[in-house]
């Protein structure tokens, strides 16, 4: 199994049109130590030729575009993508946006829960991508499904869960957005697995806390893409870039007493990676102080382009 | 008056995801004489600090990083932007996707018909650029408004008016689209005015014919950024990569009797661009035969970055 990791920041990317902040002027500025990350989604295939992508960000052409596994082949015919599948974790836009980027007649299976398929489906925007050609299937927390483009099996299976998710909408900003993803069981978490060989991730982008049953299913994994949405929960109030803390947002802080760090300090995850990283996370930054926390207790800090077999 | 080419190709971008034609070959390659382009927008401003965009197209991000021009402020806080008014010539996805990447509390005006605005309204999706800090302004075809950011002017008219689009829907592929930009009277072009210097531009990335009306509007002009989107009206069913005409489509093609470089031949504009130029066009590569065509006829071909004073 192969993964290749088409984006790693969190909604904004890094740099964030709009933000100053200490990273984002960084990259600007080209420092070293802090490389450009666009929106979160990774791509995973059982034979390097044929991928599922794991969300579909507004940066997708940007980002097929940058890896050559991606091209299509000439072979195929004038029109052709490996883009088979995409599976959804939400409805949140740095998750769905990017499908309006395949609508060129690319024959894919669209896998979301039901919830998020009919949020599209009342969005007649999404309908660029003609149901004669977007097969739409519904996913079914804690259940099972082999992977297919129509009859045609993609070598993986999906298992869909869900996960501890934002706060209830009464309680969000009425102006929050457009009320996608904001219910509590609308954020699911993934584990992708190769039934010939057994590998199999977890990918989680999305994640408030880890709670007693995430912990249980972690546990012994062999490999963990996680929620690095931020490092602190009120860093972005700190840094004068919004109002909410990470826990609000959905998103678990790494360092803290409930943080991700701890959580996973005794689950004995083999390979433990954080994507989804906000542009305000100074853990971005190679050798900061935040950066070697999470590089000593194991984590790595996912990157554009970054690869992975199992 | 300061014009930026943000993206000059037609939807799906060059190269397209999905495309094995030469010319996406050829970019993929790294081949000389063509250079990979984004999908189309502008940006203009009247001073080189407050931008305003001419379409939102869904390589947005990507744009707005590329030139140093849209990054924000440090002096203006943790959060800012140079976009201060979006300007929307019809409701294609190539036009309007990239809305959904100024989410991030950015204040700017969003301008289009009326009809544009209301297929916006009825895609919940949208409702992400929250109405308090995104306010909508309709453009009546025919008239004239001041670009506006709340109280502020930005030193810049737009007078919308509309042409010669696609076929009526009635007569279109029931399973075209999202329904938007489909019927006749949805396609805007735009004449963007600097009322201090009197300096003018038409922008026109859309248009199936220039008719009467369109003739004796553009005649004289200063400067016309005008559709390229094909050389050839049945290039793409010549390629294999469609079964539509680019009339069809609400696209003129540059050759023929009835083309842009026949129609223009007399007009007397002084510069003339072609933009919005889909990856199928052979005058996207240097030294072809119908670049040299186009460039003997008067023309310009745009690239992305492309910077024009007025």
């Amino acid at each position: 199994m192969l993964i290749k990791i088409l984006g790693s920041a969190a909604g904004g990317g890094l740099p964030q049109v709009n933000c100053t902040c200490c990273n984002c002027a960084a990259v600007r500025r080209g420092d070293p130590g802090i490389a450009a990350r666009t929106q979160s989604s990774l791509a995973v295939s059982a034979d390097g030729k044929v991928w599922t992508l794991l969300n579909a960000s507004p940066d997708i052409r940007q980002q097929l575009a940058a890896m050559h596994e991606f091209a299509p082949d000439p072979d195929k015919g004038p029109r052709s993508s490996p883009v088979e599948a995409v599976v959804l974790t939400n409805g949140d836009l740095d998750h769905v946006a990017g499908l309006l980027s395949l609508r060129e007649g690319i024959r894919f299976t669209l896998y979301a829960s039901r919830e998020v398929l009919a949020a599209l489906d009342v969005n007649t925007v999404f309908d660029v991508l003609d149901r004669a050609v977007v097969h739409r299937s519904a996913l079914t927390a804690g259940k099972s499904a082999k992977l297919c483009n129509g009859d045609r099996e993609l070598g993986l299976e999906v298992e869909s869960f869900t996960v501890p998710g934002k706060v209830a909408l009464y309680l969000e900003n009425a102006a929050a957005g457009p009320g996608l993803g904001t219910r509590e069981g609308d954020t699911l978490g993934l584990r992708i697995t190769d039934p010939r060989s057994g590998a199999a991730f977890f990918y989680i982008p999305g994640c408030a806390t880890v709670d007693a049953a995430l912990a249980s299913r972690l546990r012994g994994a062999s490999l963990v893409l996680f929620d690095g949405t931020l490092f602190t929960d009120d860093e972005m109030i700190a840094l004068g870039l919004s109002s909410k803390t990470g826990r609000r947002m959905g998103h678990i802080s790494m360092s803290g007493e409930e943080g991700s760090l701890a959580a996973f300090a005794s689950l004995g995850v083999a390979r433990k990676v954080y994507t989804h990283i906000n542009n305000s996370n100074p853990a971005l930054r190679e050798g900061s102080p935040e950066r070697r926390t999470a590089e000593a207790a194991g984590w790595e800090i996912a990157y554009d382009g970054m690869e992975i077999r199992l």
